[in-house]
């Protein structure tokens, strides 16, 4: 079973016995859950679109481990041109759930953590490489969704790991058996742990020798003993659970939720343990982790770019504004920057090159740029969609307004724009652009692209670091004359 | 009684009998009712800070119609001073309520129908300006609260009103009758609609002479017979009514909320006609009204952007992150922003200068100008905030998860920042940076501020016509000795 | 003789013993020298526009001092309007050279040294504020035009005035005499010393203890003994004294250089001096004198501003383009951002407020905001200039070879635009273009937009500490209700 | 002898009768001029890089015509790697000259022309094709230079070629003989011109059926007769005839100059012709030709902008101030634009595929994007670089006056920055920062970002054709669950 239907998928999950909590109450059915179901829809798309013939190159490829047809999302990377295809496929998943679809994390993770591996057992003789294949082929012939685990709720920004006044704030080794060690801490914004079958930890940041215990990198199932999930609260949340509400949540099929993931003594055994204290290594695992994701964002934002720019267009047709210039005028930039976004996806992939491990990695500085942008333009689209969808998009009354018997005429007359198109329609439409906006969508696309992958300032490091600054004062030298 | 109490205020609301309609049901006491009272407390303020002996002076004047002191809410501006003034109490409000306080748009219409009447009753020897200055005394002596209506629903933005299928989509006069005249039609996006005395009704566009019956103004009481009040969506808006939760709305004060009011075949007698035929006026009320609310975004803006600035602040102390310069800086241009936007406030303020009727009338291109900046940076502003503040502004646990016996322990040791900051302070902040960047608050300081008092292109139609490019032409041509 | 005309300005400085050098050489007749000329013809405006009836109100007041009628130049500030005029007057003066016309820095360096003189007396029981009376009183009526120099060499950036290898490198007293002190040292950057009558030294930053010689303030004669005047290189300086080069030029008639002043041991007398050692003072005369010219800058580069969208205007216009909706739209974006600019300098002034001794200040913050866009928005204005100009503003061939007998022919034949208008007047709009874009006027128009009056840090640093960040925050805890 | 070395390149252009016009006068040697040396030293610098083993792989290749090794310069893309592998070397070309080296406006022209002959020999059974395969072997044996002209003058931008007043102000077909065509018109901005040994005509727009004479494209050595280049004025010109000017002209080495070409009766012989009336396919050769064109700037733009940023880089060194954090932040700004515009080169080239004739075509839409950011980020990096420079840039004495025995001594003093670095070095650094940012280099670097490949609107305009706006809506109709 290389490759699970979405229905498997959804199955496979009914198994598990996950902790979960939303909105102070513990959810025993999480996958039938309303406010938790559109986000278990996003990554199920994954497994929908890897089945149909026309995707099959992007979605499916071969095993490098075993040869087997696997989802491209367990995948690791064997050329340049794997590395744009995975940028194509997040920008289809995009396109088809205008929404975060979870299980990039993972794929992103298996990368950073298979080339890392490598490196640290040339040096230190451990086994980590020989675990972590293992682990990832089980995870390939299972067809698993893995939630790439990072970022630690890191307390005073200001302090080290070990500086913390409480030393869980990032999370680490409390005890180490002859079997396995024992972790506590806690993993924030887990996107799709409550859709995962398995959590992949790493370190958050680079670590110093005294950070020993914070060097810590491995895999154990979600429904592992100790660990908690906390959903986060997101704008318009339940509006999926109001009666009768189908329009106003705008993206009724597919979203993305965050949880706080909390490891309360979680036992790890010896085989899934992939780093233990070679803190030299930490950073090295970040940074490539860091950089397989910032490429991400060049996919699966500009997919769901797409949609947002066509909502907008749907909008002022539904308006008949569609031929105003300024409208189209504002349309042309979206586009253009959506599509730039895209460029530093495609440019840092094609760039790409073999790791020691044999896997390929991205081209650092690009995908930093790439990420930098996405902290950018999401938000100009965003603004000029809602300079064309017009401030009805916050206005308009709400379904139930529209289907009461006393005032559902008044919306029917009033909401009228160009009248060949059904008022339903034109409630959708700016119910979807509201969703993504500032609804529970916005989440996903205003604010990860912002702090996803490293927060503007992360970029800004590394672009610093790999700009060859050097390089540059010496070719300004050689044009003026300086010796 | 020139001055009302805020609580005198709340009780006079009491006495309306408002149709009023929010998600599907009637309400019977908009009053008290959750969702709509932070509404209502927005313009209250606007009462309890004329009472206050520190403010005074910006909050109150001497009626140029009485002599009495009132509220400045209902002052016709004497002196570009006024103007000043005006803009300071609104950044004032704006930083008291975080959110829309509704009055503006009646002061806003006051002072653009003033001067309008004047100059119809000369060319047409109407008694419109008689019949406005009588209901405005009314107003002053009572301190009443007006909403001022302007957008119709407009359909479809190709037609002109006459030609659109439904003829009620711009609001007309369907009856002329010895004793007043009958109106029909909708105003939306009505912000303070709920939370008004009365209502001044304007038209929504310059008409041409086919026109006629859509170029029609007055003031009615907002509980006349035939008038429905539909109250909008906005994100977020049912965390007011659920229970327990008091951090989770972010501002549980304060908010404003819009309402798609039909008027129904409504009578209005004919003392409260200030326009009503006369087509070539048209375009001059709206021109003035938009002029005037143009720069009151200028003042109100600013003051909802001082209190994001400051949480955002807030934010990156409590992360102990206050010393990075990066986030420095960025606080830096967040203030440098909102102050653009008070500059372009008070200057087409400082401009102001006497129309025929003698109140005074703002600088129209600086007021302008000033609108366009309005619909860009508090864009950029949230931007900026939602970097500062993280990812866990949008990725939090609920309120209700961090009271939960079981989780809430996790809550409260994950969610520390710095140590000495309590836990429910973070959240607070954050919840309050949630709710200006993406919840209820954000349909006022984004979507408003992009669409109220006209969307940007409106604005740069103005500024291509006040600009006076000939005159730039002959300068340039002086300079180029071109003849 | 309170008012003399221009051309009593050009005569009065014939009389001048300037030492200048320029490209190597000395000037003998700076005043007729085809480079400088056109600098001295900007200032030279300040005086024939002053003659003018229509322009009264803006260029001429009465003296605070005297009662009598003087150039506004001169004048110390005696309310808010003041300040509004003195804004206006800069717009104008800009808008009639399309260049820097040099004279507000010795108005702004008047009315910071009158106010921190008085203060300085007050504290030390020193004589610099009658000093500072009597020289202006000279000023005034003569009518002269007096240099405000600020900015030192500064050498190593990282060092503070005394620990510079070269102790020089900032302006300094080397000797204390009973009738005078000795200073050394030069002020760069230094834009109409060559047109100047009179030099006021100010420091140019906050000094401490330690740097007690370099505290120090004071006015002599531009042609004082000691006193060397090196004009720096501009782009296309030399365009200037090619023969039979007229459209070339872009702006024939109007210009403004730049002068490295060096002062070598040169003496001044007790009755001219304004600070003398008195450290904990230069503070506030640099904060001063730069929130007067940060204010400046609101006004004289809208002038220029002015023109330069005029031009594009009329390029557009000649080459049949005007009813491209992109054009315009471009247009009307070049008139916002120039109007924002124009807002900030109104704002600052209509908020002034007096100072202790008297005169009028602008309000900080805003001037400082004020100059921020200054670093920013004619970056803009340009680039979109260039977009509307069109490639030929630098690819044109030259004045030469539209005069050639050869090939004249081909470049009167190719040079056509719509085909009514003369194909030298498109070459000269377009080489005004590029005299703004990237010729001399861009030096004025773009760099001295950026660094005159404080490089864009600067002023950072000031919004910083005028924004008041701890109100700010205060506001957002009381929405936030936290304690 | 496939590859001249540099310096046959320069003896190969002085056999050349080439009718240059400059400044008016006829220049007879236009190789040894001192104002056209440094444009052909960049043309030269392609030729030089070619004979380095290290840039082996990307300034040569393999020709696909005759399989000999040829200068890519020549080349036709033979797969996506020869696309990026060109962008590559264009941003070394770049780096080394820090100016246009001119060469790329024929190997875009090759590639087009190859493609769209191609098309029409099969549409029309004419035999361009043929022709061109012929020339270009001609050019890969001898590794010539071609000058690709496509911009005509144009006149009145409202009026198609047919309608213009004058008939030639596009250039077209005056006479068809037996043997070949003669044509008459004009090529505007030509950059390489004057250092080209052949010249490849091709019209500037599409053409309609009334066009047929404009539409035509063929190629002719530069020296024929009728062709009469005059090279258009560039800000900054002369400073390179200045005697003793060293410093002062910024990049004494390169630049590249422009030339309003003029073809006056120039008869072309049958084999030469490449389109003669199949006006269906004159837009075809556009949007092709532009397409290369617009992801070239995305490789040379970028290099030049590496010394920029270099160049500022060593100005912050020099002054002391390099560890400033607003320095270094803004030095991170430049980089990430820089590398923005790049990663949009390699994008549109990774992303590239075969034509019907078989060599590769870069993709469309990202090419119009990577060329639409050149239009606006070059700028802002010049922005960035002036705020990093300082004043001093822009108000520096003259050379002449540091080598002044008077006030040379004032110079050295007073231009101090870091002590231990020559004052000729902070000199030489500022001087090419000025070069870059106002003088001859910011003719190349800024004004032919913005309109060299076709202006900012041109490019909207295939934006909004290949952004495929209709799929976009479907997306979004998809996920609102519209039928």
């Amino acid at each position: 079973m290389a490759l699970m239907t979405g229905e498997q998928y959804v199955e496979s999950l009914r198994k598990l016995k996950l902790q979960v909590y939303l909105l102070g109450e513990k959810i025993d059915n999480p996958v039938d859950n309303p406010i938790l179901r559109p986000s278990l829809n996003s990554v199920k798309m994954t497994y929908d679109l890897a089945q149909l013939p026309e995707y099959e190159d992007l979605m499916t490829t071969k095993s490098s481990l075993t040869g087997a047809k696997i989802n491209r999302f367990t995948h690791l990377h064997q050329s340049a041109e794997d590395l744009v295809k995975k940028v194509k496929m997040q920008r289809l998943c995009g396109q088809k759930t205008a929404a975060c679809f979870q299980r990039c994390v993972g794929m992103d993770a298996f990368n950073a953590t298979y080339s890392t591996t490598y490196e640290i057992d040339k040096e230190h003789n451990t086994k980590y490489h020989e675990n972590f294949k293992k682990f990832l082929q089980y995870v390939q012939e299972n067809d698993l969704t893995v939630d790439g685990a990072m970022t630690d709720p890191k307390g005073d920004r200001g302090l080290s790991p070990s500086k913390q006044v409480d030393p869980d704030l990032y999370l680490r080794v409390v005890e180490r058996r002859p079997d396995g060690i024992v972790v506590r801490g806690a993993k924030a914004h887990q996107t799709g742990i409550c859709n995962s079958h398995e959590v992949l930890v790493m370190p958050t940041i680079a670590m110093r020798p005294e950070d020993k215990d914070y060097a810590v990198a491995f895999s154990v199932p979600t429904d592992t003993k100790g660990i908690t999930m906390i959903v986060g609260r997101q704008s318009c949340d339940t509006r999926k659970i109001e009666k009768d509400t189908d329009i106003d949540v705008g993206n009724k099929e597919f979203g993305g939720v965050e949880a706080l993931t909390v490891f309360d003594d979680v036992f790890v055994p010896n085989d899934r343990i992939f780093l233990n204290g070679e803190t030299e290594f930490a950073g090295m695992l970040v940074e490539r982790f860091a950089g397989y994701h910032r490429q991400s964002y060049g996919g699966c934002k500009v997919g769901v770019g797409d949609v947002l720019i066509g909502a907008a267009a749907l909008a002022a047709d539904y308006n008949g504004a569609a031929k105003a210039s300024h409208l189209k005028d504002k349309l042309i930039e979206m586009m253009h920057l959506n599509e730039t976004l895209y460029a530093c996806g495609i440019a840092c992939s094609a760039e790409g090159y073999p790791t020691k491990a044999g896997n390929y990695q991205i081209d650092l500085l690009l995908a930093n740029v790439c990420k930098q942008n996405v902290t950018r333009f999401p938000y100009e689209i965003v603004r000029l969609a809602e300079d064309i969808a017009g401030g009805l998009m916050v206005t308009m009354p709400s379904e139930k307004d529209y289907h009461s018997p006393v005032v559902g005429k008044y919306v029917e007359k009033y909401l009228v724009g160009v009248a060949s198109v059904p008022v339903e329609d034109r409630m959708k439409v700016l119910r979807l652009l509201e969703n993504l906006c500032l609804g529970t969508a916005a989440v996903g696309y205003r604010t990860e692209s912002m702090h996803g992958a490293g927060s503007p300032q992360a970029q800004r490091i590394m672009i610093s670091r790999q700009g060859n600054l050097g390089k540059k004062k010496e070719l300004a030298k050689a044009i003026a004359r300086i010796k």
